[in-house]
């Protein structure tokens, strides 16, 4: 049979990532392009303890269908975390359960856009939200970034032009794939365009937790007087990835229609790990185990950035994150980013291309995206050695 | 901020199940309007057991981000027993895990569905799927039922005329909320139908092995020799329905496409619920605790229909089910349906009314969905009488 397959996922291939992410069972290879969190950051003992304590005293509510919101105690529990941390949280907003960010920015996204709509987003921008959006047959622009963070004279911009825009998507503290934090300035002005131009800005904050350098900035949806913000983020940086459990905030109004779309995908988020994670908050530190991934993170970029000042040439210039998981690496114009790539691949270093991450199709072809939450301290520096000796034969070719 | 919600979600309303099923949590009342499987029939012990040696002896593979299509030891497993259970899976089909069936029903239609293409369904069907449709902008149209399942007939009629049909949406195995099974013969006439008019039919099959009485009847999986049935079933009703693990089988090409949709839904499904599944599959036998699940039902289902026939005047007519977890009651057309319900609940008992599950707003305003699932053995006696003694006071005024 010829399948007719609809519009908006026609065109679409897997993301470029999550192939990536299945050829890095390779243990020999040096892992840069991963986009997981450290397995050291899981507090696999407290989980364990706890699962084996829901199963044995509360098996039927781990095991049961729940209640599309989410389970009530750990959206409680997220709503005085949200508060206290971040500021987030006027009368009128509501707080979900859904199952990892990537559901709350996809939900999001449903909710608001029509196919054709538009959604701006930061150029270069998180892969796999950027698919989402497309796959909702919603049209992604991109909005070049500064040393700040988006462009705000070039968001304007596409605002005015573009009658069609209804979402801006953000990520404004550690940026995915460039380590960037947008400045308060810049956070003041995007927040006024926003609300100027009637659009609703998706806060994504995945990385907010994971500062080990400089000064805590506000959430824009700490600003949002006016409801136009809603705000996603998730365990995924802090407990365990593989749980998928992420929470969303805005409006109680528009949650009322993520929930509908939300009963439409999944019914619930799985129960046994919600109940991991509420109990987890109740019952340990998180902020103690946080502080914990701040420290690893921090020594270990901090071993990436020396190695980068060590090893690489001076015409490759890199961003230098004050938290989250990722670094942003430009070369020089006349290497061919591919051809990097795959002789980086072939001494078994792999980074992500910056293309990956482009809105549009022609930019960033002069970076890559590194991690080093996940290889060990050895292989961060050795990985960056390499690449560092392959940087200068390509510039003395 | 007014917010433009987009065309697709604007007029839904979250499901009136879930909405009862909320108000369900008042233990006074006999919950036959519940969709949930029997809390006996989880394998509490045999889950908590294998939970603790999953976190203990691989935690990090539970923890940590998954690939998109599924747990690879889960979905082999899955394939061994579709094959064996269901004769389903030829050289070109992929089966993938998804978070619950309720995400393999969204992302077929989604990957199959334009805004405005037609999905015909059988009238009465799973408002759930109704809705996670609608919610995709497909228009919902509904093909009456006979006691052979949906009318072929009239299946033709709706082919013929709307050019913009592109799926079949079925549950020909003790349907939700008729509780009936679709003959062969209608199977087979259906299957020619789709095939003639190029139509993919989604099957849905989350209580095909919950059969109590009767003969099996082969799945229309098993006999698609072209490649146009998408199946989707659950653990949800067998194992556990809050770990929320399902899988979807279907040609491999257009597999590639639901795949692409899903990384954009959730990434991958939770792990250690996928694990639990696998390892279930593995050390325990899942066919001989079905057999229990099927025991239990089959007493429960023939409580309920004993005591129907003791206490429900002649004038009202119920499907007798040979499995599943639901039953249809039709009252004479002089009862209002909706006073019918209300006056139950005020006697405590919760039954869904037909008209949560039309497929057009006008038709099974006669009718009423009751589970014996969740009740107890008492409740089902007591809640029948007291239903019987209703009918007979609304007849007699």
């Amino acid at each position: 049979m010829e399948y007719q397959i609809s519009d908006k996922l026609k065109n679409m291939k897997p993301s470029a990532i999550r192939e990536i992410f299945k050829s890095l069972t390779d243990p020999s290879i040096i892992a840069f392009a991963a986009g997981n969190p450290a397995a050291e950051s899981f507090p696999v003992e407290a989980i364990a303890e706890l699962s084996n304590e829901i199963l044995t005293n509360t098996p039927v509510t781990a095991l049961q269908y729940g209640i599309t919101e989410g389970y009530p105690p750990l959206r409680e529990a997220m709503i005085s975390r949200l508060s206290e941390k971040f500021g987030i949280g006027r009368p009128d907003d509501m707080t979900i359960v859904v199952s990892g960010g990537q559901q709350g920015l996809e939900l999001t996204c449903k909710t608001l856009c029509n196919e054709g709509d538009t959604v701006l987003a930061e150029d270069p921008s998180f892969i796999g939200a950027l698919n989402c959006f497309r796959s909702n047959g919603a049209v992604v622009k991109g909005v070049p970034m500064d040393e700040d963070g988006i462009d705000t004279e070039l968001l304007e911009k596409a605002l005015k032009e573009d009658p069609k825009v209804k979402m801006l998507y953000l990520i404004p503290t550690f940026q995915n794939p460039t380590g960037r934090t947008m400045s308060l300035k810049t956070r003041c002005k995007v927040y006024e365009l926003a609300l100027r131009y009637g659009v609703v800005i998706l806060e994504d904050n995945p990385y907010g937790e994971l500062r080990f350098e400089g000064k805590e900035l506000p959430t824009l949806k700490s600003m949002d007087t006016e409801g136009i913000v809603v705000y996603c983020s998730s365990f995924s940086k802090v407990l365990s990835s593989g749980m998928r459990i992420g929470f969303l905030t805005g409006n109680e109004k528009l949650m009322q229609k993520i929930v509908v779309a939300k009963q439409g995908e999944d019914v619930h988020t799985t129960m046994l790990p919600q109940m991991i994670c509420a109990n987890y908050i109740e019952k340990y530190d998180l902020d103690k185990h946080i502080e914990g991934i701040r420290a690893l993170y921090r020594r270990k970029c901090g071993i990436m950035l020396d190695a980068l000042d060590k090893y690489m040439p001076d015409c490759v210039k890199y961003t230098r994150p004050e938290g989250g998981l990722f670094l942003w690496c430009t070369l020089p114009s006349e290497i061919d980013l591919d051809t990097f790539v795959k002789r980086a691949l072939e001494r078994k270093v792999a980074v992500v291309p910056g293309t990956a991450f482009n809105c549009d199709l022609s930019t960033y072809s002069d970076s890559f995206r590194m991690t080093y939450a996940t290889p060990t301290e050895e292989q961060i520096t050795e990985g960056i050695k390499i690449l560092g000796e392959l940087v200068t034969e390509f510039i003395n070719k």
